[in-house]
């Protein structure tokens, strides 16, 4: 196996698969990088036990200057081949294996290493996912519904279901929800040109989730979404995303959702999270981490404080833009309401209360069809 | 206690005077933030074992927009007064103290905080450091001076005088060295106002001039030093930095240094700085953390290699701009070249051997007065 790559070019494209190359992990050959060469052009894989992921720089993209003499692949170890190659002093490199000894050697200008390779034929084989009925996403909508949606993701290993986020696709639509079982995020989309007989329920791990949308960038095109019966697949253009789907069947959540309120308060999500933060200094350094939030529509007054006897306590006269029904008093977890509010990036929001001990909803001001937070609140006294 | 100020102008000196306050200290009052208001302004303090710094804010400067309404004194904890500080909502913050139980009210447009504050009297007092001899230093000169040296200082508690950096000053001269017992670092400066007669000898803790270079900037007029028995000051503008001294006697290191050279290679500091960098990846990678340098004069090569057998080899033809003496075979530690190289920045410096087992030197090729490194090679086989 021998080509010779523009360096820049390489590392972009290595820069992706790596973030699914754990640096500890038990399954040796899993620390490397897989290379294959065709006359094609050369194709990168990084894989750990949960996200897969593949990328191809062609032979023809005169950007990759991509220079094949001899096919062939080899799994190096990534971390030391990604450090080699981001510090080579030219810019290209060639890269040579002994396809007896599998030594690799790595030029640019005077520069030679030489690495001991594995043979790639051991490397885990990735799924093959067919294309019968795939969805069409355009990345900043996914980008942001993952933003919205995995903050409510467990990350307790407790019940596994949690840590995933539910996809559920019928009728033309998709819903993602997710819930700790504290709180609850729920986003739905219209899919355009899906066939309306096209049903899919299946469980996300919010983790590949994070890891997909560090990848989805302003100048993308629209993302493909390919699901089998245990992986989902997601097309970058060039790059190929692989999740384990997680087994088993999620909670139904569609009736945790409250339909009506008695007490409705609006703020700018971005006036009202500053007050949290201001709030939750002084319930971070107390023992029990609760705000509390007073509502007085007669007197047209919303009283946000906290209280940490050991260092002090804070209060502070909201700014609301209209607060209806009835006087509440209630407390909560300042750092939901925080994750919350900062997925409803400037908008004006609607938070819906039922009673002091009922969990209660957040939506935008404008849209109450498409997207949705709920927090449990916390008893007190 | 009562004052208003604006409240960026006081985060300011806060982030200053914050450099001293330890997370973790085994004197509870040193976790606080001091601060004595008069007439005349408003002074911060912060101080932990090694360090002090206090900075004052006037009343006379617009800027800080300082209403003084009942001087005092108080000492609050630093941690989450300066988080509170930092989030409130308006442009100015008013601070009042109750005299009795001090309590501290913190308030900013809707904002009301109420913090527990400590008594002032029960803070340590600063050292009078007085004003007989005192030595002007350029701000840039000093931050280069103290990145120049610090690379040297031992993070070693086992002899505790080589934490710090050896200040000889006499006959209108500074000279700052430190080492580590495997590396030096020596920078002369000549101190052009100083009377010939005035002389000290002082160490000064590597972090202590560490944490002081943090905060000397660009745009900052002289720093003015003074020394005591037992402490050193630097003047900054409105902010004074104190730091204890290290007792006991720093070794005779002006021996150390050789003063011919058998072999000379000049470099460009830079271009070698990325072949050492390279270099490094292997060496790191094996047991050892060695690379071998081969120079040829005769040949005019110089090549730089390292080799970890698990993992592999590299090997480097260098660029060189001279070389002349004789042949050598060396080998160091090339995190010990990496420290020196950056300190010389962009410019082309000497390195003159002895031989293999016997320190070597490196200077700025266009001057060999100011400025020396001094590494130790690494026996091999």
């Amino acid at each position: 196996m021998q080509f010779t790559i523009n360096r820049n070019a390489f590392i972009k494209k290595l820069n992706d698969v790596s973030r699914a190359i754990a640096a500890k992990t038990t399954i040796p050959i899993l620390s490397g990088l897989r290379m294959e060469l065709t006359q094609a052009g050369l194709t990168l894989t990084g894989s750990n036990s949960d996200i897969s992921i593949e990328s191809f720089l062609s032979a023809n993209d005169e950007k990759n200057a991509l220079l094949v003499t001899e096919p062939g692949a080899i799994v190096v170890p990534a971390h030391i081949f990604s450090e080699i190659t981001k510090r080579l002093p030219d810019e290209t490199m060639t890269i040579q294996v002994n396809n007896e000894t599998l030594l690799t050697t790595i030029t640019s200008g005077q520069s030679e290493f030489n690495i001991n390779g594995s043979d790639a034929n051991t490397y885990p084989h990735l799924p093959d996912i067919t294309a019968e009925n795939q969805l069409t996403l355009n990345a900043n909508v996914l980008k942001e519904l993952i933003s919205q949606v995995v903050i409510a993701v467990s990350n307790q290993e407790t019940r596994p279901i949690l840590t995933g986020v539910h996809f559920i696709i019928n009728d033309g639509k998709l819903m993602a929800v997710a819930t700790d079982s504290h709180r609850l995020a729920q986003r739905k989309l219209e899919l355009g040109e899906l066939p309306k007989d096209v049903e899919y329920d299946v469980v996300i791990p919010g983790k590949s989730l994070l890891e997909l949308s560090r990848m989805l960038t302003d100048n993308m095109n629209d993302i493909t979404m390919r699901i089998s019966d245990k992986q989902v697949l997601f097309i970058l253009g060039d790059t190929s995303f692989y999740s384990q789907l997680l087994p088993g069947k999620y909670p139904d959540t569609t009736r945790l959702i409250p339909t009506s309120a008695n007490t409705t308060i609006e703020f700018e999500a971005r006036t009202l999270l500053a007050a949290i933060e201001r709030a939750s200094l002084m319930s971070h350094a107390g023992h029990n981490n609760i705000v509390r939030l007073v509502l007085n529509p007669e007197q047209q007054s919303a009283v946000l404080s906290s209280n940490s006897p050991e260092i002090g306590k804070v209060e502070e006269n909201l700014a609301f833009v209209s607060l209806e029904g009835a006087s509440l008093d209630i407390s909560f977890n300042p750092d939901y309401m925080k994750d919350a509010l900062r997925s409803f990036g400037q908008s004006t929001i609607t938070i819906g209360f039922t009673a002091a001990l009922r969990p209660f909803t957040l939506e935008p001001s404008e849209d109450h069809e498409h997207f949705i937070q709920l927090i449990t609140p916390v008893r007190t006294a």
